[in-house]
């Protein structure tokens, strides 16, 4: 079946195509009283927007968004709030040679053997345009934890990593490629230009931190703050994989290195290392939680790939649309959301059974 | 707060401490007519269950289970399944230190902070006790989809990776790591053992796989197939990452490597290759489902490691009870349960919407 | 908090207030495949809408409804289907008084007790222009089970109720009244036209029937066909009551009167009677599903009622803006559309535990 | 499907048959730091407990709980409470017959239709033997609210209402039918204990008022506070019928005799009447919340009744087994453990939202 709502006590749901006439989000179960406007929400949204430069797909959407409901002199009611994003810059002829076989790598098969059909426009629900909602969505998620501050950047494209020596938090606005390392954003644009011009993709790995998250936010054993999160990214167009903290890095070590010992602190304990990434148990520590994601090369390539028609038969694939020669770099702002969105229903989720 | 239950159509609820009188988990929404009996359980409880060897913890509990409700005449009746383990060999001696200070890279802190108190007997809820009524729970799901075979091993311990052209189901169950590659285990007996007498703990990857999946099961947007598994398998003790498919290393890709294409087969298409991990768009492929699950080295151990009271007065903890020197052995028939518990609900959810 | 989603597979989830720029809703779950166009859904619309005739609000709405999402080439895709109606009669002035007191009977006191602030605009959220939406998602559930028909009619108004000897179901939409018994509409006439000019109003029992639901459909426990009834229907604004077949009658019988007893049958067994309304046990028996819903009366009336400010002062509050005489009629359409919405949910709820 | 879990935040999942070797509940998100010991707990199971004299079954059950999880040291520690009941007094050969044909009125055609099976044991899984566990739930829920005080009697059996004017709340517990009235619970005990030696049955109506609910609990607008007792109490096996306040009443009256007109009060407003049952928008408003609720008559009767086989031929039940001549008597403590859950979910909600 199908399920577009993420949350437990702040529930988003969204709907849309890629090709439709809008996409939407309705944010339910926001606390009363927060200041909200669609100034709140833009600076979100353009900072995923299409088209901005060479390195992002061409397709050049607005993305104006409206509330629609929820807000009433300038202030949350505790109703569910209406977001709408109307598309402008649809295309549908792009995408006629789809119709009739399936991209590899792309959802296409399989929502056709899921539903028996599909709206095959620019790949219609299957689309990362979803992804958008999620990212204004976010916005309002981040007015819930004004306490809560959260940052992701690049880590890595097409196995390039960045050096954590050279990180520097100031950097990630100033490039195309959210990379908080200079030397490394000056790497990649010859990297992803070449695989831009070549036809080609890349896959990139995207690093999240929230700090200010109080320790005591989790829900074990099936709500735990991890759990969710790795859902909420997983649930990301392009991803494969979730890291928390160390990730995969932890099960190389000994449990005397994993071990983040404690001494006496000011407000709480100070830890002397974070390989746990703010997570124990399923709960936070109080240390910043740390998430790392790994997005897969763009499947759209104009190198012609083997593949079958609707009707079985065999046939090459070459996606000429506009595309993202990485989707990692605009899927940055999608994992800042998701992470605003999980924290913000964690925050909410605590103060119900704990008060 | 807390959150005990997994699972949309075929849930599961479980309770129980480490320390109590007794675990349980309710199993809802299974279909009726299905057999079921303690039989059908209590192997995959044999195969986690602890004491078997010097690679596991020493704690001997017999983990019989019974079925108290939901199974009439040798059939599920439909109605919620209820499930109990007594617990018998529960020492409470051992952990009465613990009540005091806090375990680095245990839930002890967390729990504290969340709640205010808690079960310090072995770590109560937090224990990796709670995976065996998963193990239960994941035995029925099993009987609700015979068409898939899941299996899970062990792919690396300490670092050390099996070698996949020595790649032998067979030997699986013939050592005690569920390792496939005989020369593999053979090294891991040494590196385990070592780790074991120093005092030390190991991590590991787990990978599992499940055959038989068909294409079409899987909700977009929210209930993705791969990421309900990324939640399943971080809500596991001790996990920190999880991958679909080539997971991190389809990052390092580039679009036409990782595509995997398709031609015509007898029923379906035939894939050239399977980087996906059997999941596109959140949708099954027909291919393989394929996860890796990245286990800490247990925080438990016999070094000690700077820590704090519960006063918040330093102290060092050094953790003398029983317990595994690598969890994710011990993991592994839990993330086999969880894979099946997963692909088991999304069979009904596929046939909730599509018939 | 808020909870704007309804349902268990077949979700739908509302926004919007009655003086916002539009209302709508998501429908998610919905089977694929379908037939599906904004001429299926406007129908029911307009049975509902205001302005019809004397007897009801004179606000002026077209409810003109948009399906934005979910549908490709006239069918349904199993996405998310988003749904949109403009509001385009506003006038907020009307409604300047309200912001300062509470009207007696509204839930005007009880949002801002809650809240803290409230949209008071034509009661915001708490308006029955939402129900709108639910008209709308209601006719997605009737796509859903085109072996059900479902039939409301409004049984009694003001006391005065039909005679079941005159019913006659195509009756039902020659009066403004959704009344079966010709000669009761006459009396109505009078009856709903005195309380309009005295400014006053009256309540009504509406009744709901649908034939075609077949023997199993229903939830134990927890999710009863009759209970996942009494919820949705309770949820309508100005409903006080919900009964299942002969409901609060039922108690005045015994178990000899109260039986209905069963003979074999051409399919599946005949029944003598249906006190039971056709569910037993929560799942239905093949039986019409019958339920009686009833309304108070419309809160908003000219006669001036003591009231209090904002700010806790005596104050009397009279409504002069364009209401309902007698909600429950234009509730009708609203109850079948709960009807239909529970009874599609329920059928995909069967299918996914029962095949 | 089967659906054993009621609630949002503060959820309970039920299992076990009539006749099975145990029946149980999992109590989840319960805060933590709450005193709860099996003291807190019998009182209540006591008053429901069967065979406590001739007006109700004289099926003997001990109905000991036990608690089995997430309560440490006399404290809930915020994990899931396993609560346990044996059942000791099962005699599953007086079913014996029931097994071949279906009892009218009870849910054994209905189960049988759905499941193409089921436990004929004393009804299994749809006996109201489950209820014994929502009234353990309830106490539990009663912790969580101790501002809230919850009063259920019997106000009409058979037709015989109670005289308001006679209402004496110590006079509940003095007599076997929960009755306020002591002239009516004289009249009952004839009118019962006549209905039980003719081997019939009687219906009755249970009124429930809780005390003490803050104004703002609730939730619009699928899970208002009315809506969740609607669908809490519909759940309760035999109940037909469902008002908030003056419920059906209200449909007779005008818009003036209905308001629950307010003036200022020392703590909020003071309200002349309450029509409205304490409710105004699924919000509390700081009234008694009022509820009424209708059970039919026991379905097992002495005298004869048309039935068929599971083969479909004719034949005729009665239905000797140990039953209650009026359901509703053992019904009233379930109906507050009901208002309990609701009240004790809902206050958890609000705090979730609004803090």
């Amino acid at each position: 079946m199908s399920w577009n709502t993420f949350g437990r006590i702040l529930r988003f749901t969204t709907w849309g195509e890629s090709h439709g006439p809008a996409i939407g989000a309705v944010v339910d179960g926001c606390p009363p009283g927060l200041a909200l406007a669609e100034e709140d929400i833009q600076p979100f949204l353009d900072a995923r927007k299409p088209g901005q430069n060479k390195f992002t797909t061409q397709r050049n959407e607005p993305d104006a968004v409206r509330i629609l409901s929820g807000v009433f002199e300038g202030r949350t009611t505790g109703t569910s709030i209406g977001l709408l994003i109307e598309n402008t810059d649809q295309r549908s002829k792009d995408y006629s040679e789809i119709a009739k076989s399936y991209r590899p790598g792309h959802a296409d098969y399989a929502y056709d053997a899921k539903y028996g059909l599909r709206d095959y426009r620019g790949g219609g629900r299957s689309s990362a345009r979803e992804t958008a909602m999620r990212v204004a969505a976010g916005a309002v998620a981040r007015q819930v934890m004004p306490e809560v501050t959260i940052l992701a950047y690049v880590a890595e494209i097409g196995g390039d990593a960045i050096d954590p020596g050279n990180f520097d938090a100031d950097e990630i606005a100033r490039n195309p490629f959210w990379c908080p390392d200079a030397a490394a954003a000056k790497r990649w644009e010859a990297l992803v230009d070449e695989a831009r011009k070549a036809g080609s993709s890349l896959g990139a790995v995207v690093e999240c931190v929230a700090t200010g998250v109080p320790a005591g936010w989790g829900a074990p054993i099936y709500a735990k703050l991890d759990a969710d999160l790795a859902a909420g990214m997983m649930s990301i167009n392009a991803v494969k994989g979730v890291e928390i903290g160390d990730g995969f890095g932890a099960a190389r070590l000994t449990g005397e290195e994993n071990a983040d010992a404690m001494s006496p602190g000011e407000d709480g304990p100070e830890f002397a290392a974070n390989h746990a990434g703010g997570i124990a148990g399923g709960i936070a520590t109080g240390q910043p939680v740390i998430c790392r994601v790994a997005f897969k090369p763009t499947s759209s390539i104009l190198t012609p790939v083997d593949s079958i028609t609707r009707e079985g038969e065999a046939t090459q694939v070459r996606t000429k649309g506009r595309h993202d020669p990485c989707v990692g770099i605009r899927g940055t702002p999608v994992v800042e959301a998701m992470m605003a969105l999980v924290l913000a229903d964690h925050k909410l989720l605590h103060r119900a059974q704990c008060g």
